[in-house]
């Protein structure tokens, strides 16, 4: 656990809203306006922290790396001084995913998420655990994700695959965030009947095991024959879905709706780890026992 | 992962039986012939690994320290060489957990597991994570759980609390493990209809974050006005449930069934990790970045 740095008001409700968009792959100008105007809705919903889908602005499905590098935007680009503009005046903050690349000079590709306030761009991460094809267009981020220190309280953030290793959740935990916002894109998966999405299921058990809240903003629509979990979710630092997930089990009911999960919190809750009179969730860990050989008996 | 070492017959089919049972606390004699009874049960239903309880032998709600003593036993206790017994002439392995004392001349107690075979005690464990009022009767565990190598694969153990713990599962699947058995008491805690309990989803993730089986016994039974979650489940290594789970939400349906949860697993697909032409679910782990402080900004 860190020391406290964050702002005193962290008592109050803060309204959480994850907007579940459907961006077309390599259209920049229309995603951005999309996300803006998912910002605006949110706002007017009386979010403080909204989180957008993974590579919101790019789309997802890219066939070249030629195409994902039409999308690639950097953190100078105006569509970030756009975005404060929106938060001018609010204490608002939005993550949201995007395709980037380092500078002009260099056109190496990021499938990256940024944390964005009135006062402008308070982080970017990149994603350091690729899925599938997102090797062949991305580099992985060589740099563990941050816990930005919000008028919201502290809030880490993962994308997509990087939620199902478990030391990454871990880690945000350890250093002290209250809430983990999770830009994603989760490819349709079968699952069983009366069982929940996988990922859904991961981010529970995150949740849970470090007491921290998890927002995760996923996909809607189809690009390029691509369906989606739509797991889009809010889960409190029990592990508990927030609102009912209304995930597809198969292929046979893809969705586009534009659906969004809303839940109004107390994220300083984060702040007790105690699970019962004699235990702690983040005390009680062993690394004494992690740092040793297991023995193959 | 480590280098092979088991038998050659790993391809056929392994049948996991998990037997939910009552023990009466503080009973070893009618516990101790429960627990043989419910081994020759599974046995006879075709059962190549069985999973029973933690601390089946002793029950769990002790009121004194006193009280967990007179039912400790260590491992040179003629029940094991009875268990094995039972296990003469088959292939089969047992997973149980039970009230050990050191020695005769040390009466330190812990809250272990036995894995045993026609052979004798092949390892044995000390849960490491304790939960509540254990610490009051328990010395942790200072050693990490084993992977023993057995005619059905290669089995890890951990004890109820320990699985919450991401950082377990993931050590015993980096060391091989294709099913980690479970022996567990999880006390009953509400959850929200339609959503499955806690323990369930953290062992549901951490199956499929590691690509392993997952066996848990749990309580039945009422102990002393405790209840229990009946969560007793074989959930496979893309983290599904093998068969329902019929845990009650709240203690308006407390049961005492002894139930069972069995399954016919192909235990040897554990050792495929590949989940996409480019990822890996052990390969894709990034030390590196595990290694690294998380910036607060």
């Amino acid at each position: 656990m860190t020391a406290g740095r964050s702002s005193a008001a962290k008592t109050g409700v803060t309204r959480v809203v994850c907007e579940q968009l459907a961006p077309r792959v390599g259209d920049l100008s229309y995603n951005k306006s999309m996300a803006l105007d998912a910002v605006r809705r949110a706002l007017a919903d009386g979010a403080d922290i909204v989180v957008l889908p993974e590579l919101v602005t790019s789309g997802y499905v890219f066939e070249t790396a030629e195409e994902a590098r039409t999308t690639a935007i950097t953190v100078e680009d105006p569509f970030f001084s756009e975005l404060s503009a929106v938060l001018a005046g609010t204490r608002s903050v939005v993550v949201l995913g995007f395709c980037q690349h380092a500078d002009d000079a260099d056109d190496t590709l990021y499938n990256s998420a940024a944390v964005v306030d009135a006062s402008g761009v308070r982080a970017v991460y990149r994603k350091t655990h690729l899925w599938d094809r997102e090797t062949l267009f991305f580099t992985p981020g060589d740099r563990t994700p941050p816990v930005v220190d919000t008028a919201h309280g502290r809030i880490g953030v993962l994308i997509c695959y990087d939620l199902e290793f478990a030391e990454m959740p871990r880690r945000l935990a350890l250093a002290g965030a209250d809430l983990i916002a999770v830009p994603t894109n989760w490819p349709l998966v079968e699952h069983p009947a009366g069982q929940y999405p996988a990922e859904i299921i991961q981010a529970q058990s995150a949740a849970r095991a470090n007491g921290v809240f998890i927002a995760c903003a996923d996909r809607s629509g189809v690009e390029r024959g691509q369906e989606w979990t739509q797991g889009t979710a809010v889960i409190d630092q029990f592990g508990w879905l927030t609102s009912a997930v209304t995930a597809p089990t198969t292929s046979s009911n893809p969705g586009d709706s534009e659906q969004r999960a809303a839940a109004d919190l107390f994220l300083h809750l984060s702040r007790d780890k105690a699970i019962s009179p004699h235990n702690d969730l983040l005390g009680d860990r062993r690394p004494d026992i992690y740092a040793q050989e297991t023995p193959l008996l």
